[in-house]
């Protein structure tokens, strides 16, 4: 009988067939291994494993691209430290053997790490994976990562990194399945973008072995093992006519009895609004403009500001973008500012509008180039802040806009300061945008990046709900609009609870459009209130979702 | 004329007397200098340096003890490297001088750590303090830290971490006063455990040279520069009437009109029974167990504990003793426990009880030696969880405490989620004890160790205020109490808002309670909730400070 796996699904859809595990562990050489006796060829066994390992990590980088990138190209150079390559040399000098001596010399520079750590610090992980990778060349045994299969693929892990998916092939995983994980993780998000199927928080997923056959159904968030092929079928079956009912729905995003929603796109550049536009976002609601200013030496000119701003304004004549202006900080440093020394949990640190208020000079240079390029476009330019505490942060931003000339400046809603006072806020603020993914990590007290807190990175937590809640009543009070632009938007039903919170926009990434739409426009307004009330009334996460979606009965022929 | 520079006062007192500012700068030997020849002489400089350095470190480790200990022993062990020794002398043979020498291969590390990281993780600056340290004694040039003064002086910083302060003496310096932090930073809570007057987040304090004369007022907020002799005078006559005053107010914690609120003491082990004694506190609010796991090999047994609990549970008899249980995690590892690596904010990771629920061994062993500590004391202990997020983490922490014959467990009210969604936990919870340093780092989303981020480190802040209203009422509707035992406790007048809230008792650092006991026994408990209220209308933290105040007149005559 087929053994059914219960987690969170978090991107529809279905996928069937062999599982593959992400492989991780390398074996430690035996302490005090020899070699042969020929030192010259082992010196450069060696050495040959650690170059061809910085080159891979460098070319991964390449292809990946953004973050990825900086992280990759950071661990190619570690694999490439000369005195490191010296160490390693003089320990095969001394009779070592090349994995044992590979291993050896990165546990000085770990330990190294480790003291100084007091804990571990993040990029010591970072460290074990060039030696895991190197020692794996000298050992013969598989390189951890996403294995290389010429079949398609479940592709199975404790939990997923960007680095093991920087390169991730989408046309050979037909899902993805994780023991850890939530609904904001990186996997999560990865699936979402490339619409794959995905289950996170399924502990079950560790005992799963390699080949063994699994239907992972992304929508229930179910992965049954072994299953009959009659229920792969109807899985199939079931999916595609949900995504004929979901690719059905065009126009506006409006509720089934009419109240409009306008739906939007989250794009972090240009290179985004084709997808955006096939997918009939009404306008942009989530700018985010970091491109423009990672990984490179000096701070873009206005120049190339402007193109880069302009790109996005004109293709959507006569609808709303919304710009994030520069959310740099600790986790995102920038070449051009001091970086922020010392700072121990840079996601509690001066991030957002707290590092723009240190360099006030790039928000104006931002800022003018964005009223530049809007004045040439027929769409509506808004502006907001990452990361506004209280109204001092929200006045300071609305006056830097003005003195651009733009008018009506928002901000971000994710800091839970900011959502328990909203009222005073939007006294100042001219509208409101509630970041779910930093909002949901700051009220739990669990950081996005650790998969092992799954439980408390979900926005359907009640505790987020309220906030969310708290954010749109006082938005509706002052007359403002208040959108909703994190991961929370994405997913269909709780997009409606969302719009039965009072939230008056949903901005997320293109590839989600559909579903929500759909999901939109079988549920009355009425009927997203009393789901919003009802996941509100819930002890927890899991709850709230079941109680919503009982009074949702429109979205069950649609599978989610 | 006198210049008068505004902070905030975090600890009452005046002090006057001449400023000192710590010594940070140490200055960078010329690249390529080089020594004059005699190699073995340099070298041996060099290595004298590194052990003498390492000395110090390990010293002053010793003589403070707790955490700044574990940071010193690690900054020591830096010091004490051997691989970073055979580069210094390889560089020296090679003829660089000594300093530069140092300087040099420290960088080494250094840029090893800043590549790694992608942003410089937080002990890159311990690095850099070693590194200092041995340069400044190659240079002789001052060493960082503390200024060394035969007569007493006002210590003037940026801002006080903890390795600056661990050695101060505080018999000879007269007052803190800081440009940096806010009143959870270190240096606030350090400048009230030592009763040292001090004044932070005055940016004014950057520009005061050495020698200058310092009139710090710690409960005004005010640093006069060049002060009138007549000022000081009087200065200090209304300082000595304020602490008679407070001297004066003995007996249980209560209102003008009776109503009785316990004052507790916060303590780290029974070294701190004594003071919690002599300042008359009615019981323990926060006995915190961390000193019993910490810089060991292998967890305390049994016995070990029970010895330590009872130790502090025969000191109160027919008191209150309330238990925190272990609060470890990437920010406090221990050494028995495998360390959570790669957790990029360790203070949105895995800690307190969300790591009890991975090693649910340790939490059964501490609450079986708290069930036997308690068999033959006539005290009445409580225990509760820290971290605690929703009901789960409450039920599970109440099963385990059960199971050991401890009834009544409670939670601690640290996490916003928590604070927001309180009315469910406290279905579960035996009672509530807000921790308002972490619920406020949360709510704003700001480090507590970051001190540019003073002012979000505020529990003045209005949101905050709102979370721990919610906490108290939440308690109240189903009869549990709900205690503070953050440092918003220690504040007076903050102290009476909490009691306008509904906060049921207040736990501080011993040297806080006569004055907040004195500042209880002059307003009234409708006084309280008039400036609770006042307080909750604020816009900002410094606004409810002051709404506070003008419902408190009781209050004025301390000086608060």
């Amino acid at each position: 009988m087929a053994d059914t796996l219960s987690g969170v699904g978090v991107s529809p859809g279905v996928g069937a067939g062999p599982a593959l595990r992400l492989v991780r562990a390398v074996p430690e050489p035996p302490s005090g291994e020899r070699h042969d006796g020929d030192v010259a060829a082992e010196a450069a066994r060696a050495a040959d494993a650690l170059e061809r390992t910085a080159e891979e990590l460098a070319e991964r980088g390449a292809r990946a691209g953004g973050e990825a990138e900086e992280v990759l190209s950071a661990q190619a150079l570690m694999a490439r430290d000369p005195a490191l390559a010296d160490d390693v040399r003089r320990r095969v000098e001394e009779g070592t053997s090349a994995a044992r001596a590979v291993f050896d010399a990165f546990t000085v520079y770990r330990d190294m790490l480790a003291a100084a750590g007091g804990y571990l610090a993040a990029r010591v992980a970072d460290l074990d994976d060039v030696r895991d990778r190197a020692v794996a060349r000298l050992l013969g045994v598989p390189v951890p990562g996403v294995p290389e299969s010429a079949e398609p693929f479940v592709l199975v892990a404790d939990d997923l990194a960007p680095a093991d998916t920087a390169t991730l092939d989408p046309g050979r995983v037909l899902a993805l399945v994780t023991a850890e994980g939530g609904p904001t993780s990186h996997t999560a998000i990865l699936a979402r973008a490339l619409g794959l199927p995905a289950v996170v928080a399924c502990p079950g997923a560790r005992a799963v072995t390699d080949g063994t056959t699994l239907l992972v159904d992304g929508a229930g968030g179910t992965v049954t093992v072994d299953p009959a092929p009659e229920l792969v079928e109807r899985s199939r079956e079931r999916a595609a006519a949900r995504a004929a009912a979901v690719a059905a729905s065009v126009g506006p995003g409006r509720t089934a009895d009419g109240h409009p929603v306008p739906l939007l796109a989250n794009i972090g550049g240009p290179k985004d609004v084709p997808a955006a536009l096939e997918n009939g976002a009404e306008g942009v609601g989530l700018y985010r403009t970091e491109f423009l200013f990672l990984d490179r030496a000096d701070a873009p000119g206005h120049e190339e500001q402007v193109a880069a701003y302009r790109a996005v304004l004109e293709a959507f004549p006569g609808a709303k973008v919304v710009v994030r202006t520069l959310d740099a900080g600790a986790d995102k440093p920038l070449a051009f500012l001091p970086p922020s020394a010392g700072e121990p949990n840079p996601a509690l640190g001066e991030r957002g509008v707290r590092m723009m208020r240190l360099f006030p000079e790039v928000l104006e240079t931002q800022l003018a180039a964005l009223a530049e390029a809007a004045r040439d476009t027929a769409a509506e330019l808004r502006v907001m802040a990452p990361m506004v505490t209280d109204e001092a942060d929200a006045a300071w931003f609305a006056e830097a806009a003005a003195k651009a000339g733009i008018e009506g400046a928002g901000v971000m809603i994710e800091v839970p300061a900011a959502a328990i006072r909203a009222a005073h806020i939007a006294a100042t603020a001219g509208f409101f945008s509630v970041g779910t993914n930093d909002l949901t990590q700051y009220t739990c007290a669990a950081d996005r990046e650790v998969g092992a807190l799954g439980r408390f990175q979900d926005p359907w937590q009640p505790a987020v709900l309220d906030l969310v809640a708290m954010a749109a009543q006082a938005a509706d009070a002052a007359g403002r609009e208040c959108g909703v632009c994190g991961e929370a938007a994405a997913d269909p039903v709780l997009a409606c609870v969302l719009t039965g919170l009072g939230v008056t926009s949903l901005s997320m990434g293109a590839g989600a459009l559909p579903a929500v739409r759909a999901a939109l426009s079988r549920v009355t307004l009425q009927e997203c209130r009393a789901a919003a009330s009802a996941a509100r009334a819930a002890r927890d996460a899991e709850g709230a979702g079941r109680a919503a979606r009982d009074h949702l009965p429109g979205l069950a022929e649609l599978g989610f």
